[in-house]
Order: structure tokens, then sequence, then C-alpha cells
């Protein structure tokens, strides 16, 4: 017997016909003998109109209110799930966040899981009864009101359970059978990975990957739960493989690149002949900051003349314009030559913990890519990956050149 | 300084706009002075939608479930009524029945109110804040589970929370503007009643008024809770007058006769020569009882042979065939000659508190339907109201009768 977490998104419950298949993989479970927790998110399309109705009340509204609104999706749900599973004869009762309770800090709108008391949920177990959790949502201890996780809140409500009751896995059911070598729509020859260490999956997610929530893989991570992401379209009676996230350890043979990640609407920005005094950085980049910009890449170098020197960082393409606007505004006070600036780029990033150990690895891609004709506009490193800033015209070529090159591409 | 509780229904909250059009309502109280309570209902359809949902999951859902499914209309339009308050301006906040708490017996789908600690709401009142409370929900003390009142239950919630926090008065917004003598639909000289008496609106209600939800009458009776039953859709600026329900010492000038309703869709059923002997009633009435058949007007008669008894009594239409059939099924333990029906028929009834201390009130009433040619089917009487069955045909004819005859006529 194993105790599992089980997540459901959005899509996956969108119809009570699709809570029916849900249910389906609950059953499997079931019957095998394993206790069950499942968490589900609101049905698709819900938040958004909740969303909507919050801000069609008032342009600022209050986020502890926006919470109570929102939270009321996952609240239907655990409920349907829960009477769809009786009806095929198996026992189970819905729980809210403040039921568990599954308490938050009181960021509303985007809280922070403080901890989760697993009593109710094992006293529970004990009577063997499925648990349906409302994903997204928590309470906070002292005010006792409702928080919710931000979006894609779910995942990390999935993950955190499973913490709280050592559940011995967390299956994240989506909309795709596992995590890929790249985005299989623009590489027909990625391949599912059977398994991908959990720092790779935190670069990935954080590098564009949207299978799995930034904060969800960071939670696993440091709670070390063992984390399937699976297909929920599968055949319930006949479930496919998915990609199970793991520790280093766990993973026999380790690639030296795991994965290909790409993030569309990058900007960059260049500023010339900056000079080169201390406090300068700060000038340029707390002004972005309080305007809630968020910087990406940045790269120093000294300029041609060697007394002052070229900034080049980049930003989403939506803060583009903001940004060019508030530079020019605070041109006294950074003491600038010229800014150039450039949309419509992406950023490729490749992911593998092999690269630790091994040398050359970027060296050998910046070659690959300049053999197609690739001009590549800003480079940054990490420890485990790499990324090259490129015109977004070149997406396609630059994913399947390193794909191949790193010999992740399908037999 | 008073202390208002005012309650919403879901057409009055039907969308964002109808829901500032609620505001407004608060702000002139909150303007006024006074501490304010809101209720509120699901947005028209949404309770609907969720039910359906509920069904459509399976067919015999477990209660406790759908009450979390369908407690989650209520949750929104708390939020969002908080949200709108805010944006004008107002303090305010949403409490769900949980938070209150507000807390009920564990019969889900239709609890009953145990009680309701007002300490929150009162802190919430002395930092100048509305509550905003969503009506039609609470929670079971020992299970911690949510509960629902049952249909139209926000008029419960609203009176029961203005009982528990001591309000000088429970304004029910609704779609019209107060009680009327009687349906102006089909009479035209209907009068809008300033005061009505507890007693008076609980067998107006009972008896086919759908102003007021008669458990929230009943409630109120019980409180002495002042409820004012007036118009949402009146101008927030310049709201008119409503009606009363109120203790039958605050009114000065009593009718004998004070309103006319009539409950259509009743079907009569005579059983002729019933053998007259104990436990006869018993054999027929237990049946249809347990086939959950509501039985209203029973009348018994000798019948001419003096041996036997004929029984006549009403059902809803809608279960008219079930009683036929299940009254053929018992035709040996009961023991009868004939069994003869009627659908399409009508009870119209007139209610007063007067006429307990004036004799003849509703014989004057058989002379004048006769004079009109109504036949009567059926009479019973109470204290302060009497029945009479007829066909439907002459529903309006006798209600205008009626209406006419006890001086309930607009000058």
């Amino acid at each position: 017997m194993a105790r599992l977490v089980m997540k459901f998104g959005g899509t996956s419950v969108a119809t009570i016909e699709r809570i029916r298949n849900v249910a389906q993989h609950v059953r499997r479970e079931v019957e095998a003998g394993h206790q069950v927790a499942v968490v589900v998110s609101a049905m698709s399309g819900k938040t958004n109109e909740l969303v909507a109705w919050c801000r069609e009340a008032a342009s600022l509204y209050d986020p502890r209110e926006y919470d109570v609104v929102v939270a009321s999706g996952e609240q239907v749900t655990s409920g349907l799930l829960a009477i769809v599973l009786q009806g095929m004869g198996i026992k189970a009762r819905s729980w809210q966040g403040w039921q568990i309770p599954l308490t938050t800090d009181d960021a509303h709108g985007a809280a922070r899981i403080a901890g989760l008391d697993g009593t109710g949920l094992e006293e529970g177990f004990a009577r063997g009864e499925v648990a349906v959790v409302a994903g997204f949502q928590g309470i906070h201890a002292e005010t006792k009101r409702v928080t919710t996780l931000g979006r894609g809140g779910s995942d990390t409500s999935a993950v955190a359970l499973a913490a709280g009751i050592q559940a011995d896995r967390c299956d994240i059911y989506t909309d795709v059978d596992g995590v890929y070598t790249t985005d299989p729509r623009i590489v027909p020859k990625a391949r599912r990975l059977d398994r991908v260490a959990f720092e790779e999956m935190l670069e990935m997610a954080s590098l564009g990957a949207k299978v799995l929530q930034v904060r969800s893989v960071e939670l696993a991570m440091v709670h070390n739960v063992r984390t399937f992401v699976r297909s929920s379209f599968d055949d319930p009676a006949n479930p496919q493989a998915g990609t199970l996230i793991c520790n280093e350890e766990d993973i026999v043979e380790q690639q030296i690149v795991t994965g290909i990640a790409y993030s569309k609407d990058e900007a960059q920005i260049t500023l010339r002949r900056v000079a080169d005094r201390p406090g300068v950085a700060a000038s340029i980049f707390v002004p972005l900051a309080e305007a809630n910009i968020n910087v990406d890449m940045i790269i120093q170098v000294v300029s041609d003349d060697s007394t002052t020197t070229d900034l080049t960082f980049t930003v989403p393409t939506a803060d583009y314009e903001r940004a060019v606007t508030i530079l020019e505004g605070a041109r006294g006070a950074i003491g600038f030559g010229q800014l150039q600036g450039a949309t419509d780029l992406v950023k490729v990033s490749a992911i593998g913990i092999g690269m630790r150990s091994h040398a050359g690895v970027a060296a050998k891609a910046f070659k690959a890519l300049a053999e197609k004709g690739i001009n590549i506009r800003a480079i940054t490193t990490s420890e485990i990956k790499f990324s090259v800033l490129i015109d977004a015209a070149y997406t396609e070529l630059a994913v399947r050149t390193l794909h191949s090159l790193y010999g992740l591409d399908k037999a």
C-alpha cells in the first residue's frame, strides 16, 4: 500500500463527463489498495470568469475579497468529484483549504504555504476515504480569511499536501503525457523524459517549459517529493508512462544536456557609453524594479573608449516601452550615450546537470548556431544551464540545432 | 444610530451593475449613520447551474457535498459586493457562514439554524465596517462541514442574523415593493399593506404568497424581528415605502381580513363509501405520507347510507396520478366503493387576525361566492384564516370577489 496525491488541472475537470474520467483514474489507484488524496483545480474557464467579475467590480480590488471569490471555483470541483466518486461506490469527501487547514501567509492572491495539518485527512484515510482537496486555496491562521496561492497554485497545493502527509508520490495529471526534451510542437523528434532531476526541472520551468509551476518544483525539491507528470487523457484502465521528477541520485544514466527550453517575447535594451562609476548599475536597475519590470539577462562590457561601459539587458516585450520611457527619464541621473533596443527576440536555453562536470558544453552550441548563421545577441550561463538570446525568427532552427547537437533526438 | 440587516436576493445581485445598485442602498444606510450587515444570495441562475451539476454528477448525491457546491454561489456574491463597496470608499468585508460562525444542525440541504456568534461582526461594526454575509449557508459545529438552509434560505439567514446581532430591523429587498392584499397581477385593485402581523404573514406565505419563505417568517415571529419587505429596484437615493411585518400590537387599525391568497395546482380525491371503522384514515394517509405526498385539506362526511363515510382531500396536481395509483393498490386494505378525482383546482384563502374576534366572516364569503355561481368543493378553517377549494377557471373571479367583500380594494 502506498499513499498517493493525484492532481488534476482545469481542463481535466472542465465538465462532469471529464470529472467522471478523473474518478476512473482515482478508482484504479484505490482498487490497487492505495490511500489517495486528490487535488483539483477549478473547471476550465471558471477562474477567468470569477477574475473578470472582480475586475468589473472595482479596478483596484481588495485581494482578500478576490480570494474569497476565486477560491469558490475549486470548492465547486471538489464537491462534484466527491459526488461522482461516491456514485461509483468509492468513499470520498471534499476538503476546503480552511477545513484541512492548509495555512498560508497573508499575501492574498499569491500566498505562500505556511503549514498543513494532516490529522483530518489521516482520519479519513483510516476510514477508507478518498480526500478530495480543493487546490489553490488556504487560510491565514490569524485572520481566518481565505487565501489563494496564485495562478497554477493547485500544483503547489498538491506538492505541499504530498509533503504534509508524507505521500509516496505526487502525480500531476495534465494535458501532456510528461516532460519532453523540448517543445514537441516545434521539434517533432522531441522525446519524453522518463526521469528528470528537480534542479533541471526547476530551470526548465523557469526558462519557459510550461508543464509545471516553478513554485511547485521548488517545493518538491525542498521536501523531496517524488513528482510524476502524466496525462489525464490516458485510458484510466491502461495508464501510460509519464515523467518522474526526482533526486539526481535516482537517475541512473545522466545526460549532459536533458532539455532545450525557450522563452518568447524577450526585448533587449543596450545603453552605450555608460559612465563607469560605482552605483551606476543601481541607478539603472532600481527604477526598473520599482516599476515591477523584471530584468533578466544582464551583460556588461567595457566599451571601446575604455572609460565608459556598455550595458545590455533583457525585459519582457510587454514592458519594453515602459522601460525605455523610464530610462530616458533617468538619462541625466544615469549618464549614458545612446539607448539601443530590439524587440521580437527569444531566449533559448539548454539545461542539464551533466554540465557541472563537463567543460565546453556551451562552446559547442555557439559554434553550431554560428554554422547555421544564427547571430547570438547575448549569453548567460549558470552551473547547469546556458541561455542565448537570438532573433525570434530563428527559434525553431536554434532549438532543433541544439536538440540534435546534444543527442536528444528520438531514434 | 440603528443596527440594520439588509437582505438582497438573486435577481438583485444578478450582474455587477445590479450589485452596484445594491451598494448604493447600503451606502444610503451607512451615510445615515447605521451599522449595517448585508446578506446576499447567489447571482440569479447560479444556484440552478450548481444544482444541475450535482444532479449530473450522481442521481443520488451526498447532501454534504451538494452543500459544498451550492454554497459557493453566495460566497462569490459576498466577495463581489465587498469589493464594490470598498470601491465606493465604504469599509466592508465578506463573511462566510463558517467564519461568523453561523451554526446549524446537520440536516444538509435543508439545515436549521442552531446559533450565531456575533462577536466577529460586532468587532467589524466597531471598526466601521459593513459586514457582507453570504446567505443560505452555515456550518455544522461538530463536523465543521458546510451546510445550506434550503431554497429561500437567504431570507432565513437574514432574519437569524438580525436576531443574533439584535438588529433594530431586517430589511428584505425583493423584486416587489411589499406585501399586497392579494396578487396585483390578478387584482389590479390590490393594495400594498403598510403593516402585517407575523401570524398573518405566516399564513399568507403558507397559503401561496411568495414574498417570503415560511421559515423566515416563523423565525422572525419567534425572535420578534421587525422585518421590512421593500423593493431593491427603488431609486437608492429615494427609497419608497414597503411592508413592515411586526407584532399584532404594533398594528393600530387591524382589519378583519388582511389579505387573500391563492394556491394553484390543487387536485381533489374523494373516496366514496369508506368503511366507517377505527384506523381507516391511517390506512389511507400513511401510504401517501410514505410516498412523500403532501395531503392538505381533509373533509370527512357520513355518506347517505350512514354506515359508511365519504372522505375528500387534496394533493398537489403533480402528485395526483401517483396518489390514485397508491390508493387503488390499497383498495382491499382500505375498503372503499368509488374513487372520484378532479385536477385543475385552486385553493383560495382569506387571512386576518381580526377573524378571531369576529363571527360569520367565512359565512359571508360562501354567500358571495354562491351569488357569483362559484361552486365550493371543500372548505377548511382555522383561527385566523379560511380556505375554499374551487375550479381553477374561477380563480380571478373568486379572489376579486373576496377582495372587494372584505373592503380591501384600493380607493
